[in-house]
């Protein structure tokens, strides 16, 4: 599978599969939570710390007063890579880190990871490009063994 | 100013100006907390709250052991904004929050702030780019303000 801007997601038969331009996303099984603790634990060992969390839900009801589905981001980072990113693009971090959603749909969870090759091509900076490539080949371990 | 790909700041002439395909960049004479403290009230003054803060020096330090100079990364959101953007584009939590970085640079320190348009124009989608649209003239108001 190559990294790219449109980038097909094959998975398991049992799961619906969709196509984003700039990241991997499926539908699961799993509860919104459990689904926020396997893919902590799949970031974790590929060396990513989730840093951040937002829930999305809490914010909208908090601050606009709406309801909204459950729907949470949360911002892992590999420090190593992250070193490296941010020596070969000074003002990386504003791309950082690299983020999971997980929100429910239609009685299902759905997880979807960015593709950091995506974000960070455009930026046109080679030695950065180097890095994207191998967390992408990271976040995509994370994502099929969800 | 028009939004882009390639924006060019311009600043007042006593303060550096860079150019960067995915931010607002300027140098400043604040010391660094003085910027996180300014660009965090300036954020909030167009109704930006500050939800995240990662600091790279103290988890470089943490996780590898390395030397790293001040770097902050601030994820900003806007609720009614982001509320739309993901009614627009399910998957938008990928790209949020908007990032402001503050780091030390050559005895300055530097303020960045992203650019929504150039990061989401790339999914193609007319309404997300809207809400981009509306944030970048909101982004772009915070910057000047700083």
């Amino acid at each position: 599978m190559s990294a790219g801007w449109l980038l097909r997601i094959r998975d398991s038969p049992d799961k619906e599969e969709n196509m984003i331009n700039y990241g991997f996303t499926k539908q699961t099984d799993y509860s919104f939570e459990e689904a926020i603790a396997k893919v902590t634990e799949a970031l974790q060992k590929e060396g990513f710390g989730v840093l951040t969390r937002i829930d999305l839900k809490e914010k909208f009801k908090e601050k606009l007063g709406v309801d909204f589905r459950k729907y949470t981001i949360l911002g892992a980072c590999n420090p190593a890579h992250a070193f490296k990113a941010v020596q070969a693009e000074e003002n990386v971090g504003l791309l950082l880190p690299c983020n999971t959603i997980v929100y429910e749909k239609d009685g299902k969870t759905v997880i979807s990871i960015v593709n950091p090759m995506a974000v960070m091509r455009p930026i046109g900076n080679d030695k950065l490009c180097d890095v994207a490539g191998h967390v992408e080949i990271l976040l995509k371990r994370v994502f099929n063994s969800l």
